[in-house]
Order: structure tokens, then C-alpha cells, then sequence
């Protein structure tokens, strides 16, 4: 490898360039050879990896069969949803030729794939019986964005889209509340991430919903991250795509749909929530590498090999552990293990065996921890659910300590002006969300879900408007 | 679901309709909108995430990391190796334009990745230290083929394709057959699938590789199937794309390279291998369901559903395990399970149970064995071992029996008109390896690896041709 123990600019100093030295290092992306793409290096793929894993075993308790559809849609097959062609039309890589032949109909390479399951399901369903059908695929998907910043905004990225059809809109509304709040608690549980959940205002739901549920996290510089949706799609797909069962009446209906995902984008929450000035520090429970075991000057010390073996084999049967036997500096290997985001290295040296001990030492603060060697697997087991524990408070304090009730428009534009999120009475109108883009940078993140709300007819907080509202919404610069 | 029992023709009557008839019931497949592809349903891609899984676990073992790398190939890029793009030009799906803008450069979806992993390897490797450096990926490809069938041969498939860079030939040339063996290895103990592994003629070598191993299995019409490959580039891509390390001397020199991939195919081996007339048979060791439990008048006898959900609580942490608990039919569920080639049924009905039995009902013989209830467990992790060996059997005799080396060129085009492998001396050729394609159907599979060899000057089996040779080829019919 290239030296990857590069200088990383301070996060305090310039946090744009920090995440740029953070992912160029770690073994985590490389650029790709066509603009706004990028190489998945094993130490991001492996994250994703167990990101997959995890989210398929919660995904199997609720029913979900996973599927494969294909990359390509017909330029016919996709113009049947009015709405949602307008929102992907401009971004949509297009084939048109076949080695030297052009082709009679443009291709389009997956921005999402609604249209596809259409397709499919407009052939695999007859009654009621065969529903609710719960379809899943994990694939990669394009979309041309003009700017471009690795895993936050990509080319192409990686995902996994769920897609039901219902017999009945209640149902089918709760589905899609229940794939947010599944969502948001695996970002609590596996990634550490607290976000807040709720629904997006019109101007912000996706192309071709009814209603789009949202979970928004806070990065280190105080910016929003949407880092899930789940989109109740009521008949709007199952319409023109003619996708019908028959009812407990005998009657043919249109079905009720909804879809939902994440992204490889959960990979730039990762980074910016929980990373520091030595790199990425990895969530315990989605670390490829759990545990590194550093072994140090081996060469004067046979015991060091001894130690390190039987450490290895007592912790590899529960977590994902590595050893690093290799003849570098012990400063070389302490620092690419935490430029790795290794959660927790234990170092095996001389001066620790010949007390009986070896040294742990935690990525997150950095704490050594020397401790007797019969008690590795019981200290690693503890520290590896604090270390979770301590990402996630940390996180959780500071979205709650920069999340501020505003009460007039200047505020609002100062708390802005400072990467807070702003809750705020709004309109939920589209024209006064552009205008506020435009003053201050800030886009609508969502209705929040778990809010008092500030009870009827209050004044939206945009200054230019009259409407009345009954809705907090929740505001902030994003990625 | 639409009515999935619908009639499968008898695989004597015609191979190619049962075929089709096969992959479109049991939730196996349906036709994509794009010609050519396919949608990979749950009981196909569910075979495809186990054989992901497996894999996944045999790779990390010999040091595979995993990772992504882009879809799309800048043509700049694809036209420095000269014999690759010669092979895959005329099938390149090529996208020309974003939204209505037209791009600059034509940029390929991936026949395959070999130039996109080389220039990520130009950047990633410094000395000798960082080598061997192996790295593999899951990802779809495109190919566009004229003729297509599914799973066999689609325009999009599945795959994952290995990639690594060494700094000594013979380790590189030792690791694409220790791949190649792996595969055999796989194919017999998962999915119960026998090959003959050798190496492929000059002709028949993949376009870009300096030699090509191959693993090649029988189906059941005699026809050969090409289940798995494993490629020597040599320095024939490293050199062009400029992939250097500092050799031990400190001097700069192009790695040696190896590629080497299985792809969806395999689910039509397992089809076309195991396949019956009732449908496809699955191997027990990556069936998505290893067990059905079918409850049968639930309605008229309360203790059938305790005891379902007694033998689903004791298999279901060991096996994958699904409980039909429908008001269909007994008929309708059998047929089901069957269709849907589920390797072993428990049928839970009053009469059984009246005498403390149930009755298990073997996919692959569609033996039926009443057993004391309390034997369940013991019983299926048996029966599922036994019916592994006994497709493997099966197919392991049709193999050798009809496998045979012939004596001359008129023994050789009757045994390739009956569909057998045919074991002949041959010249290897590439222009009478057309001639006798033309002539007979056949092309060359591989030159055997564990085959004894005729020695020395022993006339090449076409009769036109006056080359003496010393090996001897296997070759068939093929998918």
C-alpha cells in the first residue's frame, strides 16, 4: 500500500477537508476512473457488509423476500409515472448503443427501481391472498449529481430498496412508519447514530410519493444528514401500472404500495459523527475489525507470539479480531490501527508479560487499560458495548444541545448561520422553503414525529408569510 | 402469486422446453422488460445469497477482501489491454448520454473488471510488501448476447469475480489453480455438482489471459455447462495499465496478475444437474428452505399445530425451516413444496400423529418415511446428508458414464451426436477446433488436469489435421 499514514487536516481547522483526508486514508475509498464515482476499499465494503447482514436479519422478522431486478429500464417502461420521470429525467445515464449499434429505445440505468418492481408485481399478484408482497433488493443505482463527495453523494452508490404492495392503504401506511422507526433504532443499535424522525414536507418528499418519513442525523459540524426514507406510495405507481389484485369482494383494485432504503451514504454518517483528527472510528458492532492485536518486538520476546496466538484464538470465535505480526515500529502499527477506526487494539509487548499483563487501548478516547491476560475476552466484551455506548451519547448530546425552538426569523437565521438544527412554525408551503434556501442555506429536514406540537394557528416563522400553521418543523444546512 | 403448479413437460419429451417450463414455476424467475434479462425471485436469489455466504467464508480463509468498484468503464480506459477489447467490443452496452446532454466520452457498463481493478492497483501497490494483493467483488455485468437463456445466459448477470496482484509468477500461476480447485471443491460439497477441471485451449481462453482454467459439468442432456473459471494473466495487463511494485532488489517490475469468477450459471447447473419433472431439486446445503413443514387438517385435529410448531422450534436453529399452515389442499401443498424444490417435507396430519408419527417425504427419491415424532431432528439432519450424497451420486455416474475417449474421428461425431463428453488427442488447434465445431456442434472444454496423458506423438483426432500431439481433450456440446 501507499503510505497511508497521511497528515489529516484538524476537523476544527476545515471539516470539509478533514472528511476528505479521513476517507482518502483507512482503507477506505479510492477515486474511480469516471467522475463522481468511487472504489468501496475493504475496510468501507466491510462496514457495508455487515450493514447488510444485520439489516437482512431484521428485514426476514417482517416478512421480506430478498430479490434482484434488472440494471436496465426501457425508456417506455419508466415515462408512466408523470412525477417521478420530472424528478430523475436530468440525472439518468443513458444507453444508447450496443458495441457499434444504436439501439431502437434509450435504456436507463436504475436511479431507484419503483417502476421495475411495477412491472414485476403487475404479473405476480391475483388476490388478496398474495398480499401484503414484501420484496427487497441490495444493488447499486445512478444518478448524475453534479457535485459530487465520496459516499455522501455518489454517482453511483450502493443501497438496498424495499418494495411491498398492500391490500389495504391502512396497512400500507403503517408499514411505511414502521420501516422509519426500523431504521432509526438501527442506527441507534449498530451504528450509534441518534437521529430525529419524521415526515417531509411536500417540497422535500420523493418524486412520485404521497408521503416520504425521514431520519435526519447530525455530523460533527452540525449539518443534516437524511440518512433513510420510507415512502407510503398509495395507488400512484399501482395506477398506471395497472398493478391489481382481486379484493375479499371479488373486485379488482389497484394495490397500496410502499418502498424504502439506505444507502452507502451511511458510511460519510459514520465518518462524520463519531471520526476525529486520527481518522474514522468504527461503530463496534458493524467494525470489520473489532479488535487489531499489535504484536511489539516479538523478535526479543517468544512469549509475545505465545500470548498473541492465545489471545486470538480466545476472542476470534466471538468478535472479528486481526493481527498485526508484522515487523513494523510499534508507533506505525499503534497509528494504522487508529486510522482504521479499529475500535480496540490490545498490545502485546515484554514489559506488559512480564507482569502478567497486556495493554488495551480504546479508539474512541484513546484510554490505555492494562490488565491481567486471563481477563482479555471479559474486558473486551465490556469495553466494546461502552465504547458503542460512549459514541452514542456523545452524538445524542450534542444533536440535543444544538437542536433549538426559535421564536422569530432573525433567530432562526442566526442558529442557522451557526449549523444548528432550527425547529420552527412553518407554512409547509414550497415557495416560502425555496426562499428560506436562498436566504439562508437552510432546506426543510422534516415534520418531527416525537414533538409537541405548537398548537393551532401560530405564525409560520418565514417572515414574508400569513399563513397560519399548526406544525413545528425542523430545519438545518445539509449534506 | 398466479398459479404456480402449472404443467412442466417431461424432460425425455423435449430438454429445452423443461427448461423453461422449470425456471418459470417454483418462484425461480421472471423475464425482465429489457430482452434478455431476468428478475432473480426469492427462491433463485435465495440460492444465489447462500452460495455469496459460503464462498465468502472459503475466500476469507485463503485472504480474499472484498470491495466495489464502479459499474461504468471510460473508454480511454478499456482500449489499453488490445486482445481484451477485441473480445468483448461487440457486446458493450454503452451509455452516450445524461438526462438529453451527450457525454464527452463513451463510458462501457463492466463486461468484466479486470481494467478497473488495474487502475486501482496502479495506485495501491508500492513494494513487495503489499503484495500478494487479493481482492474480490459481488456485482452484476452486462454482455450483450444474442442468443440468451435464463440463468444460463442472460445480458446482466450475477457474479463475483477475484482479482490479485503478485510479485512471482509461479505464485500467481499456483493461485489461479488453487481458485480453480476451490471451485471444484464448492461445486461438489454445496452443490453436489461434479466436474472435470483442466484448462481450456488457446481458442477457448479468455480474452486477455495468458492461460484459462475451467471447471466443466454434465447436465442431464449430456450438454456441457462451464461452471466456473480461473485466469493467469501474466503481466498482459500490468504492463499496459502500469501496475508496478519495488521488487527485493528495489527495482521497479510489473506485477503478475490473476482473475477468476463464478456467476448465476450455477443455478442453471443446479437445475439442469438435479432438475425432474416435477421441477428443480435444490441441494440441501444452499436450499433457501432445507426443510417444509405442512400442516395438514390443522382445522380438523388441534395437536397438528403443536406439533409443527414443536418440530419448527427444534429444527429451525439448526436448518431453514418454513411452515405451510394454508387451508389449501394436501395435494396443492406437496406440489408446492415440490415445485419450489425443497430437498425434504414433514407432512404433520392426524392419522400420523394418532400413532405419536410423521411422515418425511424426500424431494429427491419422493420417498415417503413415517417416523416417530420424537426422532424428527436426528432423522432430517441425516436425511438432508443423504439426499446431498445422493444427487451427487447421481450425477457423478452420469458424468463417468458418459465420458468417454474415442479412437477415431467417426467414434468421435457419433459419441458428440449422443451428447457424450468425448476424451480425444488433439492437436489444439484453433483453426480445426472450428472445423470440427462446424462439423460435429462440439468445441474443446479443457485439457484434463487429472487424466492420464497417450504420449508422445499420437495423431491428432481430426482427420484433416497431420499434427501429432501428447494430449489429450475433453470435448462436448456445450451451454
Amino acid at each position: 500500500m501507499k503510505k497511508e499514514l497521511e497528515k489529516i487536516t484538524p476537523l476544527e481547522v476545515d471539516f470539509a477537508k478533514w472528511y476528505t483526508d479521513v476517507v482518502k486514508n483507512g482503507n477506505l475509498m479510492a477515486y474511480g476512473p469516471t467522475k463522481g464515482t468511487i472504489v468501496f476499499k475493504p475496510n468501507s465494503y466491510g462496514i457495508w457488509e455487515i450493514i447488510q447482514q444485520e439489516l437482512n436479519k431484521i428485514f426476514r422478522q417482517k416478512g421480506v423476500q430478498n430479490v434482484y431486478l434488472p440494471l436496465l429500464i426501457p425508456e417506455r417502461l419508466f415515462n408512466l409515472e408523470k412525477e417521478h420521470i420530472e424528478g430523475f429525467n436530468p440525472e439518468l445515464a443513458t444507453v444508447t448503443k450496443v458495441g457499434d449499434r444504436d439501439l431502437n429505445e434509450k435504456l436507463f440505468i436504475r436511479p431507484t427501481s419503483e417502476v421495475l418492481f411495477a412491472d414485476l408485481f403487475k404479473n405476480s399478484i391475483e388476490s388478496y391472498n398474495d398480499l401484503p408482497l414484501i420484496y427487497n433488493q441490495w444493488c447499486s443505482v445512478m444518478r448524475w449529481e453534479k457535485t459530487t463527495n465520496p459516499f455522501l453523494r455518489t454517482r453511483e452508490f450502493l443501497w438496498q430498496e424495499g418494495h411491498t404492495c398492500h391490500s389495504d392503504p391502512m396497512e400500507a401506511r403503517k408499514f411505511t412508519r414502521t420501516m422509519i422507526s426500523t431504521y432509526a433504532k438501527f442506527l441507534q443499535k449498530y451504528l450509534a447514530i441518534p437521529t430525529i424522525v419524521g415526515k417531509k414536507t411536500p417540497h422535500e418528499k420523493f418524486a412520485g410519493a404521497c408521503s416520504t418519513y425521514t431520519i435526519e442525523a447530525m455530523m460533527k459540524d452540525g449539518k443534516a444528514l437524511q440518512a433513510g426514507t420510507s415512502h407510503y406510495l398509495a395507488q400512484n405507481f399501482s395506477k398506471p401500472y395497472q398493478i391489481t389484485f382481486k379484493n375479499k369482494n371479488n373486485q379488482l383494485e389497484n394495490v397500496y404500495q410502499t418502498s424504502w432504503g439506505v444507502t452507502t451514504r451511511l458510511l460519510g454518517a459514520i465518518i462524520m459523527t463519531h471520526g476525529d483528527n486520527r481518522g474514522i472510528i468504527i461503530p463496534p458492532r458493524v467494525a470489520p475489525v473489532q479488535v487489531d492485536i499489535l504484536e511489539l518486538f516479538a523478535n526479543k520476546e517468544p512469549k509475545v507470539k505465545e500470548v498473541s496466538k492465545q489471545i486470538y484464538d480466545q476472542l476470534s470465535k466471538k468478535f472479528r479480531v486481526r493481527v498485526d505480526a508484522s515487523d513494523k515500529t510499534v508507533g506505525f502499527k499503534a497509528s494504522n490501527s487508529e486510522i482504521q477506526g479499529v475500535p480496540l487494539r490490545i498490545e502485546v509487548g515484554p514489559r506488559d508479560l512480564a507482569n502478567n499483563q497486556v495493554t488495551l487501548v480504546r479508539r474512541d478516547t484513546l484510554e490505555k487499560i492494562a490488565i491481567d491476560i486471563n481477563d482479555v475476552k471479559k474486558t473486551v466484551t465490556m469495553l466494546l458495548n461502552n465504547i458503542h455506548d460512549n459514541l452514542y451519547s456523545a452524538a445524542k448530546e450534542r444533536l440535543d444541545s444544538r437542536t433549538v425552538l426559535v421564536k422569530n426569523y432573525d433567530e432562526f437565521k442566526e442558529k442557522i448561520a451557526q449549523n444548528y438544527f432550527v425547529i420552527a412554525p412553518f407554512c409547509c408551503g414550497s415557495e416560502a422553503e425555496e426562499r428560506i434556501k436562498e436566504e439562508t442555506g437552510a432546506s426543510t429536514r422534516c415534520i418531527p414525529k416525537n414533538m409537541d406540537k405548537p398548537g393551532k394557528d401560530v405564525e409560520c416563522i418565514f417572515e414574508s408569510c400569513d399563513t397560519k400553521t399548526a406544525r413545528y418543523v425542523v430545519f438545518a444546512k445539509a449534506y
